[in-house]
């Protein structure tokens, strides 16, 4: 497995270690936020499984998005676990404004669509494996920093995957050429959204 | 693990073996219906997971719909192999009268929706165990037989924990009498259900 240090992340804003203090200010509500996001994950990426550009998926497309699905799931129960032995439970409902703000940049219909969906999922890992590497270093509880290590790798390994589907559907269409334009700009996008949101114990939020 | 001979269904109406005729018929569209059930299923129980009744979960329920979405995704993940291996491949769309059918009997708000839904979903999780046992007994391929072997334990396990989580919410409320009638009524109901199918290679079809 490649390490933390030979792996560089797109992300354009770091998350300074500052962060780290304020998320595991709260632990409940960082694994509460954290259980709902994984869920949101997975149920993306099987809503995502038969969202293909016509006339035929990508030849690796369904096994990528059973495979993020499958391992969403597995991190949810894991999450679920851990709060329940901490005496906790899961809220019934979540906001995510981060998540959000990126859902609202996708262009919709047709296979630009399909593109920026691919990115914005590709941004969400990309950002969540990023925080699990700091919460990995930073968290006092060695037993959840090993859990954050393991989900560091996993979130890599499906930002990669996104991306690569993202490339791989701009490939088959006209806009090959401004699929790393695309790409750019959504990463500067995510910059400036992750810099906006409020400071607290969740995945996404930013320092105070 | 409980044998098949040891183990019965609540189902009113049994499907003779003789389905399985028409089922196996065209496997690829068999598995490419079962694929997509696989994963309705799993969104459903991702769904369920915080769709409690207040004030708070049964004590087993986010562990229980975590647990059941693994499995659906998981055998999802199984599904998609023997298809790809097949050289066939997914369709993006799918149909499935007969879940609609039975959806349209989930009385809508409070408890005793969250009951119906239960119940539904216990429906779902029976039929098809029931029709996973007859195909592993009537499917020509030893390797598929195995995996609908396999395939009809899990799904009894889904069955029986949905059917207990709405008796547990039925418990706390006022219609605990009723919970025993209720469920009666969606079994009978679910029986001229599954016979109003049209026959053909799918989970859910009746024969002909």
């Amino acid at each position: 497995m490649m390490s933390v240090a030979e792996f560089t992340l797109p992300l354009i804003v770091t998350t300074p270690d500052a962060w780290a203090e304020d998320a595991l200010e709260d632990l409940d509500s960082l694994l509460n936020d954290h259980a709902h996001l994984e869920k949101k994950a997975g149920q993306n990426a099987l809503e995502l499984l038969h969202r293909w550009p016509e006339p035929s998926p990508p030849e690796n497309w369904t096994a990528a998005m059973t495979a993020v699905a499958k391992d969403e799931v597995e991190h949810l129960g894991i999450v679920l676990r851990l709060i329940s032995r901490r005496g906790g439970r899961l809220t019934k409902s979540h906001r995510n404004d981060y998540a959000s703000a990126l859902r609202r940049l996708v262009r919709p219909g047709g296979e630009a669509e399909t593109i920026d969906r691919l990115m914005v999922s590709a941004l969400i890992e990309a950002r969540s494996c990023e925080r699990f590497e700091i919460l990995s270093r930073c968290c006092p509880d060695p037993q959840l920093a090993r859990v954050y290590g393991g989900l560091w790798a996993s979130e890599k390994g499906h930002y990669l995957s996104f991306i690569d589907l993202a490339r791989q559907v701009a490939d088959r269409t006209d806009v090959e050429e401004d699929v790393e334009i695309r790409w750019k700009d959504m990463l500067a996008s995510e910059s400036r959204i992750i810099q906006e949101q409020r400071p607290g114990s969740r995945m996404h939020s930013w320092y105070s």
